[in-house]
């Protein structure tokens, strides 16, 4: 199939709105209709409606996509990685851990619902996240398949995965890392759950070991790609903020990739890792022009 | 089978001994093989670590011993047990929760740690859990078996169980409840998790659907008993302390058993709970005698 681009492609844009509306009502219907204290329900659902780009589960609808499967049988799956992500977000701004004030513009859940609510609200989430992949409908995944699913969920999100990247991270604030360390928490603490997004798509879509390898590589240079232009969005809006050229070891005690590399030496990872996911991309030999935009779309995101 | 009665049939000290010894062996291995940060590792062994009575897990045992099922094939689902129960202790002593400073006489978990390492100690059992269940051999427990162990883990540990107790239980805190509202907490803090841990059992023993109602039924009133138990003695040992008669009411803000019953009158209760569990125990028709044992040592436990 010919290759698509940008320009002359707006797939991506019907696709995503489209899978982002029935995600956003899977969800507020699923939390809606848990016998449990409105107070809580109202804590789960103002994260998870905080907004968003919903990558991970677009990730997921665009792998299903790619091997020719209807992206609503990763329905659940999805549910379950947005509740994964809101809850992680909850519990990283609480003020123990960043004490953050404020998300996307709004005031984090611990500054409407409280601290003890705020982490009640994290651990519901993290808990439903599991029971959404288990009431899967047996047609789109059977037993076998939900276990595989859950299994790896609890390893991309769990202490070897996310939460132990969020440890790391914890760990080395205020300390200068090095790139094999400051490669290790973002391959953790956001990296992990992105692959799982692309794998657990693949896993529903029956997909072969070798097919499978070649997609987690894929997400692999996704997930660094997205955080070092995250890192680079960073300092580019402080420097817009202030007016002037930021110097990156001034700014925060943050290490990012432009302290380690320079701006410019950031840039290039990005495209770097931009053309080797686009490569194994292609190894795959699936229909990936919607995976393929996304990955355009990292690389040129501007929030 | 001849009924036994405590004091012909040690078998429930020796029993517990050998399950209790082969868990904790398995919850420490299952957490030192993690490729995660070691300080990460320590916080969640040392609260899985700090002692306990493991009732939920023997539960586990003891009701697969009474299908006369080997108790071993349920160590990973009765591991999964005891991680969601150690985080939520960890989690219920944060300082924006009950802020404890010791639990069973030994610094919490955060005192220890810090806050953010015990939150995410608590987010990384609660994560961990779900995969042992799916790591149980499937020679133990088939694929749907495991699906239905988790969604029913989920369920018995989230928003719609102990994580919707546990934010009543905060809302209610300095206001007089009534003997439902104190029953809603209890049921879903507590409750619920007890009778997972029996239901689980169950399951695995591939019971048919009217035992497991009656020992659903059986642990809902041994989870009842379990708790006046405990606000008696909590009551007793105020009294002890303060060598005088403590009227309830005075003591704290806590509404419990007595306080809303008398003492005489949780009592009375306590006997009415202990005499419906044991009735639905016998109508299961299984060899209940470990069972029965463990609700005699929960009318009269002393600790």
């Amino acid at each position: 199939m010919a290759k698509m681009n940008k320009t002359d492609s707006p797939r991506l844009v019907d696709f995503s709105a489209q899978y982002k509306r029935l995600l956003e009502s899977k969800m507020r219907e699923s939390v809606n209709r848990l016998p449990a204290p409105e107070i809580l329900k109202d804590s789960m659902l103002y994260s998870l409606e905080a907004g968003g780009k919903r990558i991970r589960p677009l990730l997921l609808f665009a792998t299903l996509d790619a091997f020719g499967k209807d992206p609503e049988m990763g329905m659940w799956t999805a549910a379950a990685i947005e509740m994964i992500h809101t809850y992680s977000l909850i519990h990283d701004d609480l003020p123990s851990m960043d004490n953050d004030d404020l998300r996307r513009g709004k005031p984090t859940n611990h500054k409407i619902f409280g601290e003890a609510v705020a982490i009640l609200a994290g651990d519901a989430l993290l808990t439903y996240s599991f029971q959404m992949i288990a009431e899967t409908p047996d047609q789109f995944v059977d037993a076998a398949g939900k276990v595989a699913l859950i299994r790896h969920l609890a390893e991309a999100a769990g202490p070897q995965g996310m939460v132990g990247g969020q440890t790391a991270d914890m760990l080395g604030e205020g300390k200068k890392l090095t790139l094999d360390e400051l490669k290790y928490i973002h391959e953790h603490k956001t990296g992990k759950m992105l692959t799982y997004s692309v794998t657990a798509g693949a896993i529903m879509a029956g997909a072969d070991e070798e097919t499978i390898r070649k997609l987690e590589k894929f997400s692999r240079h996704l997930g660094l790609a997205f955080q070092i232009r995250d890192d680079i969005l960073d300092l580019e809006g402080q420097e817009e903020m202030l007016g002037k050229r930021v110097g990156s070891d001034e700014s925060n005690q943050k290490t990012t990739y432009p302290s380690l590399l320079t701006l410019e030496g950031a840039k290039r990872a990005l495209d770097e890792e931009i053309a080797l996911a686009k490569k194994y991309l292609v190894e795959t030999g699936l229909s990936t022009n919607l995976l393929e935009e996304i990955t355009d779309l990292v690389a040129n995101r501007n929030n």
